[in-house]
């Protein structure tokens, strides 16, 4: 029976409600999550084993972090404690014309200021059979990058198939290092990897051009360039998003298995509720798509870009539907009918 | 001067904000609704002395229920007492792909144990000119559906116009007997009937194929045969959907009075804040037409969808609009204008 | 360094959330805004020194709109006190086919029993660049627009800019003179005029014809009749609105700078979240793309075109962007992305 | 049968949540509620069939107060439309040594502008029993005290019984009149007066000392007296309260039916949920309790007595509670325990 | 190492919030407690292995129910579903002299419908040390005290200790037996009993005399009569409670373990935030005392009523405190100081 | 005339609503404030000109804290800019036996990390004539503390007078330093001490022994001691707080001028609707009081005390009052009446 493990931060979200602006907020809904988290809960959804790996403050805050793991049904036995802060983050919830807005507070964080060491990895990964880390990790610190590292090294020596969401964020990355000086390391151990056209630039050390430009042409180049750094690579695929307006997206996909190049539709998603965690919500549907339709990949990119569409539709960070609502939706049941 | 007088369920219906799920709610709106009921407040709204009949639980929920009608200027006076509790269903509000959710509580409520005899039908009918019933008292229980053929019997005695909504909810019908057992003898006095394309199948017990799909070429031929079946029967109505998404959907009508087919204009409807209840509201926006526009069927078609798309614009059961609003967008004003 | 002062009167604005109807509200939420203070925090989320002149009540609520003014960055040193109440507006927000309802309660106010010579205008206006009204001013009461008259001639004695938001609403003009019977006198000082198709009809005495109709080919003949009209006229902008719905509407512009016709591209808007104040938005682009443009008209147009835009994504009266937010739009970015 | 008519003026409240200053307010709970309206929601609670006569502007907001009437029962078949505005006020709730802060805005209200011969008295009051006003009527508008004179009249021609609760507030009054040149007429009708040790004052044109004084030695005299001005006087009676903090009052009374005085114990009112209204939960318990146990005196004003405790409790700004609630108070028990 | 193990319900509470009337609220606050559950949760608290046992509806809302065990960090892997939905109740919270208000709807739950035999009982007691229920499960159905009592047998066999909170519910019993039918048998096996002076009526089959009253001096007699009826009876406690009003609560407790009787001294608990699972607290706290504190049974009764008057504190059914903050208030330590 | 400039930081700050625990909410109401900020506030409420003078993150965040600042009429032009973060803290509100509970997320915040030169004191100070600051500056960081000594002897140099809230925090000085390593160089210029016992404590090095007991006989040594201590001191004061739960205090305060220790009366504070921030309160109290009443020390600390137990009554960090609402508590007039 499968079992993921998954290593990151989980942070305390506080969005504005009704699509208000931070200085219109007089009170921020409070809700949890965190990229590897977050995949985590839509595992635990489907109904696969899942645990989370992150070190938490010892207080009151921190506490709340594992209540909300628990209520999502993911393993929080493996969580270390220590440091100063939960990282938390700021969202401001556009609509239209007006995008989101994100304000990062997570620097100095218990996750940041992990060591590596602090986690006894074998412990840890016994009797799982999967591992998912993400860009994040390394971008955050450098003592995360290399706690990272190590847990990405043992789960490779426990034979563990291992996965990689690459994430990347420009606002991070502030800690003297570049992702193409420490991803390709972390990457040569990794069986998945999701990225989008700016992994070349990402892995190459070339800035990024355009954050949200969907280039599908160049995309074989990409995959072959990274077959090549990462030997261990099976899987890589990448979310299209067409963006309309930060209430309208359009949201496909694409993978390649090493020799076939799959497509699937694209999806009109309108409106948004919430697109934080829709690359998360990829990242989960295609982990299930992968251990359950083991060979049908098209079934596993559907079920991905179907998994990542409903999130849109779910306030918070986490991809709060059903393995049956997923399942539908990727069979082409799109119209949102009331049942009753 | 007409008075229509409805029987049927009032519930409470508990429903999420901001399209939160199930699982994110720590506080549920309340509101009262029900099928005949949120057609007494839509006839109420346009100026037609309505009258609601029911059986409530003699507690304080029963008693909130009946400060919601008098607010709404239903008159509640002919309701009986007795019985365990107040029906209540859950609702969990869609959004683009992701369709609504109802969780229905309504078994062993004070309306499914109503008794025939419990309503002194000949005094409570006593002035009225119309009466409203739909299949849902026929499909909660077997006591209700002998209660409601009372109603009609006596209202047929009585000469009042009678009008039925099938409303078919495939969760309801679990006291043994299937629609085509029942519906027969209820819809026989029936002078206006509302029903889509499952109608046939409903009558002739032949299972639902598809909850939602609409098959205009079907509807002469389905019309028919109601007449064939249905000896009083002046007027059929059909309202026709069709679901983009959740928060889109396209809104037509049908009406066939034995001779024409009269046919509406399909309405885009977006977004949707609450369809709950807009087949009622379609309801009652007929009766009005038919009582008010009298040999003008098509203008009582148009203002049937009319009423119905403005519906999906109000959160809650019922139609809260003004017979001034209905008006003017089945006049073609549909551009959403500030008045100021 | 150029110094906008704004006269006119600031509301206290109630209105019901997530698109109840009045009936349906237990609640209203409280904002502050009006035509010209609207104006005035363009000006000063622009960087523009702003100053926003009128008369309050001296009570607690009036103290409040203070608060508001000291916390959106806009001057309030100038303003007297006296009179019976703070003006109140009820608004609820209609969604694609139900038009969003204004009830005014804003006669008797503290600004509507202003005298001509409560405001030491000369002392005012020392050191200011530039004058802005609209013709709410002018038709809330015969001493209110009195009063304004008084600002306008002064203004233009000390040599300032001046401007005039034409901004008709048929409810008001209650206090026994039409327009046209006072507008022309304040309108001849003003160097910018922004104002809709109906502007002939409102300066030339005749009834409105449909208050939301847009009929661009019939614009070039009007300005020119207004540059007849008004000596000092220099520049003439209209806001170009097609509503689809509530929810979704089309917004361009004009600009005629007595020479050339300027026009912007019309761009889709959609959700709405609040339309109230769109029109105060552009008004403030266009004071700022005047200002900071200069000889560049249709930048300013597009600056003013693109704050109409952002304005309809945010709640509440005025408009809460930023400089760089409204840049972007105008320079083409509007598809809403997450900044992160 | 009794039935109690009631003329008077019903507001829009605002009031903030959570003893909130004004100055922190972003909503407002709306609720509606006004002397002698929240007298018949008593009387209604109680079984016994109330109606009340106000103007009320045609508009929305004046409608939404029609609905609340009907909710509570109160009979509205009577109100006149006209004027411009339905009278609001905003509520602050104070905690502790903090007082509430009450700031009114019911100027021009459509009930200050009522005129004599608005209403069809005769009819009104046609198998009416018992007539009530406030000395509020008169403190607004020269016209409405004349409104109210008329009823009173009227009411005394047809035999009523007259009640009125002085109500003295000192912001109001500011039409040119005291009240001693205003209330003696109407008074010398009256068979029930409800007022506290401020009446001598009010009736003799002395100015009030000191608001919240309670001086029971004084109050026999004051009763004479009040005997002597009104010749039809049956029955007066005064709520006393002593304020430990707002958040902790006490509360007594006494009433004098020309040979007795009577109390009742006082009672410990702590936490004060809304004290606003508590006095005319008094007034209605009064009528409820003259009307129903007709010579047991000491019963009357232990069930007001208890009424007004009970108010303290309830949010709003009228007496939801019910006859069994009030006779449970009334007959000692008030330990607050849970009912299940 | 202790593990406990609860049998009993679960349900949905709706609470009406800021002590509004049922009739006044808009919005219930959902919540999810019972009894043994509730206990379940304390024990959690405070560092002891919990399961909760039930019969759940396969619905959203039972799986709500789960997820709320799950954040609770209570096992609830042996729970069974079926039956038709989930116990719900009303709850409007009083103030003062207003009491609390609980209307019930928990009649034909998944709970009240479970049948002896459901539950594997000796798989699900495997590894328990102790088996908690109470008279709440006898109460709601004939089948569920049959299922109660095959639990209590094959936990009697299995040599657990076991424990009953008596919990008499007035509203309850309606299947047609009395209390003293059916406890008996379930008490025989009992070590620990948890009741209140009504226990002996309870038992012995007299009707109860006033719910709240508590005589301190006929416990000694009912203890004593307690012992000689229930065999494996080894301590006896009662939750003393004083109600000076809603808000305020003088809280004591007694305990007996056959030779002495411990007396708590009596607590101030002011104001009240929710009383409901207040017993359910002080059973809590008793499991843990006498598990943790074994022959100190003076600790264990002060740490029960520490938590007990906690529990007042604290909104919702269960007792949301840690081990540290009962502790200290056992200790003596009630000033309610800041800690930063 | 007379300007205090504060020097300090301002956070953010989360708290629950209604009592809930941290784990409980879903929700944070945002707040601004900060030990000197409210003071700067209650100043300029009482009509004295306040600067407020710290660095803040150059985002969203740190603009709002701004916003907020001139919405209280507080300066902010002096400003900067830089650091990474606000800090902010959770706050959940006690109530009875259950006391408030803070967790700091301060560490690392933009005023921790404030460098010795970061602001042109000279500049700043130029026309204030009272400089205030408190202990937590030097509490939170080396840099922090350096800075405020760099701006206590600036303001010495310049001859203002000079106030310090003494403010120990057990979880802050964590940088490696005691409060006795520190404070004696910073007091030494300081002619105003706001300490409470602990202060002997704190600056002879000693640790506190109990955070809230009050020994007011030990209070005239303590006072010498600080004398001989600071050369600069004019005054010294406490205030005095006893607790009798979380929802009820005790407020008393002394205050020494060298020569006569001056006592004012204890009052009773229930319930405390939020009491973070009355200890700012007392000092904003004291500053308006030695500045505007002079050599009437009575009278300084009566006001001061007022104010403080005013503040229980406000929601949020700072005093929200009116100088006329203190001056009418201080007076004598606390029994909280309602004014309307």
């Amino acid at each position: 029976m499968s079992k993921v493990v998954a290593f990151g931060e989980i942070m305390l979200r506080f969005s504005t409600e009704r699509h208000l602006r931070f200085s219109q907020a007089k009170a921020f809904t409070a809700s949890y999550g965190g990229g590897e988290f977050n995949v985590c809960v839509s595992l635990a959804n489907y109904g696969i084993n899942a645990e989370f790996v992150t070190r938490l403050p010892e207080n009151e805050i921190g506490y709340c972090a594992v209540q909300e793991m628990r209520k999502m049904n993911v393993e929080s036995k493996s969580i270390v404690y220590g440091g100063e802060r939960l990282g938390t983050y700021y969202l401001e919830t556009g609509a239209g014309t007006r995008g989101s807005n994100v304000v990062y507070d997570r620097a100095h964080s218990s996750m940041a200021t992990i060591q590596k060491g602090d986690i006894d990895w074998k412990k840890v990964l016994e009797g799982a059979t999967w591992f998912h880390f993400s860009g994040i990790s390394a971008a955050i610190s450098q003592s995360a990058a290399e706690a990272c590292l190590e847990a990405v090294q043992i789960a490779h020596e426990l034979g563990l198939t291992i996965s990689c969401d690459l994430n990347y964020r420009s606002k991070l990355w502030q800690y003297g290092k570049t992702p193409s000086e420490v991803m390709p390391e972390l990457l040569k151990y990794s069986h998945v990897i999701l990225g989008d056209i700016d992994t070349a630039y990402f892995m190459l050390g070339i800035p990024k051009v355009n954050p949200d430009y969907q280039d599908e042409k160049s995309l074989p180049a990409l995959y072959s360039k990274l077959y090549e750094l990462c030997p261990n690579l099976k899987t890589v695929a990448t979310t299209l998003r067409y963006s309309v307006s930060a209430s309208h997206q359009r949201i496909g996909g694409v993978l390649f298995d090493g020799k076939t190049i799959f497509n699937a539709a694209v999806q009109e998603v309108t409106p948004v509720i919430d697109r934080v965690g829709s690359g998360d919500a990829f990242m989960g549907g295609l982990i299930y798509g992968l251990v359950e339709y083991k060979e049908d990949k098209q079934k596993a990119l559907d079920f991905a870009v179907a998994a990542c569409c409903l999130k849109h539709t779910i306030a918070g960070d986490y991809n709060l539907v059903t393995l049956k609502e997923v399942e539908n939706m990727a069979g082409g049941n799109s119209a949102g009918l009331v049942s009753r």
